[in-house]
């Protein structure tokens, strides 16, 4: 680790020295879940005060790039530097619906193509997960309890299906649309969840590329159209 | 403005008033690009000491909801919420072709269905607003200057065209791509960018759905016929 030298610049020690902490990630030597040296070490290894470097983890722990548990110490986060919600979509000054709207056309974009990627690189273990969520889901949807966190966590195996390392961190955008979905419909759609769901999963075994995406947008074609007859309610 | 009731919970009290503020924002109390009451205002209005106020203005500005500029003040960031590398690009730990060959893959995934939307949604002024960034690259690639700047442009206004309120905050993601790409292939298409840079501007001129999407489509797989091809000379 080097020492700091302050320069002239407008950047702060602080933000300076969350700079050299993210390099140490970057250039893994320190790896996801690590925890950090404590504030006296990192304070005498960087050559700068110990108020410095609380100001540099709170800057690293906003950004997600670390994360303090209390009484435990500060580690590097597992989602490393992907903020809760990338998008700044809670500043976003549109009514609901449209916002839903909006984020659904973008799923449309992406999740077909996610889909047909799964479809050509997923492994048998990939595609076990996938089966034993969708079970979890049916379950719940018998019980009729909320399925929410199991359909997130749904899209998000089909996500690392792809492998593809972009992909893999768009998800929390899919989550906040998936969140905001239910939120505005009320999610009622659960008999067309079971079989387009039971459909992907089928089709990225079978390395259906097709089928794969065709069964995703349909199941996101059902989702647009409860959408839309909301637009049509309020008009 | 209400005053900041202290909770028990592990959220701090910076991080309170933080919220606090952003709600400020959401409700449109302060607009983007709107100047923050000075420090003194916070803490009287919202029951907290000043220390409390620069802790959460400096988590504010780490997550660039807010900009701190020397001298002036703090004001509303333009992108609110929208962090430099909202994805945490920076910390994937693959080798930069990779990550330039995925992040092509997610862009092939969106951008083509982006100019499609574009060519249904793009007003008058946008158009002109095209023509005048595409003079600017042509003339750019003539004097054999770079066009990196102008070709985000030219990108982000096919984005705003298309009236998709998400579309618009994916675009730091379209850049950090382009950046990416330029980097390692030290951009050697100018012929061809020019040549797909028209042809999308006319089929977005002209509406034409399928043509605004063939041609987006055409621009990045000339790209990621570069991409490939470094792939293959690594083997």
């Amino acid at each position: 680790m080097k020492k700091i030298n302050v320069n002239n610049s407008s950047t702060s020690l602080a933000e300076q020295v969350a700079i050299e902490i993210e390099k140490l990630i970057q250039t893994k030597e320190l790896n996801k879940g690590a925890q950090l040296p404590n504030e006296f070490e990192l304070a005498e290894t960087l050559n700068v005060g110990r108020g410095t470097i609380r100001e540099a983890i709170k800057i690293l722990s906003s950004k997600n790039v670390v994360e303090v548990l209390r009484g435990k110490g500060t580690f590097v986060s597992q989602q490393t530097g992907i903020v809760k919600d990338p998008l700044g979509l809670r500043f976003i000054q549109e009514d609901k619906i449209k916002l839903a709207h909006d984020l659904l056309e973008v799923r449309m974009m992406i999740e077909p193509e996610i889909a047909g990627l799964a479809a050509i690189n997923a492994t048998t273990e990939d595609i076990l997960k996938l089966k034993k969520v969708e079970e979890e889901i049916e379950a719940q949807i018998l019980r009729d309890e909320s399925h929410e966190e199991n359909d997130r966590i749904f899209h998000s195996i089909i996500a690392s299906c792809s492998k593809n390392v972009v992909v893999l961190n768009l998800i929390p955008i899919i989550h906040t649309a998936v969140s905001l979905f239910i939120e505005v419909t009320e999610n009622t759609l659960h008999q067309e969840t079971i079989t387009t769901h039971r459909e992907i999963i089928s089709a990225i075994e079978n390395q259906d590329v097709e089928n794969a995406k065709k069964w995703m947008n349909l199941h996101l074609e059902y989702n647009k159209k409860i959408l839309d007859s909301l637009f049509e309610t309020k008009k």
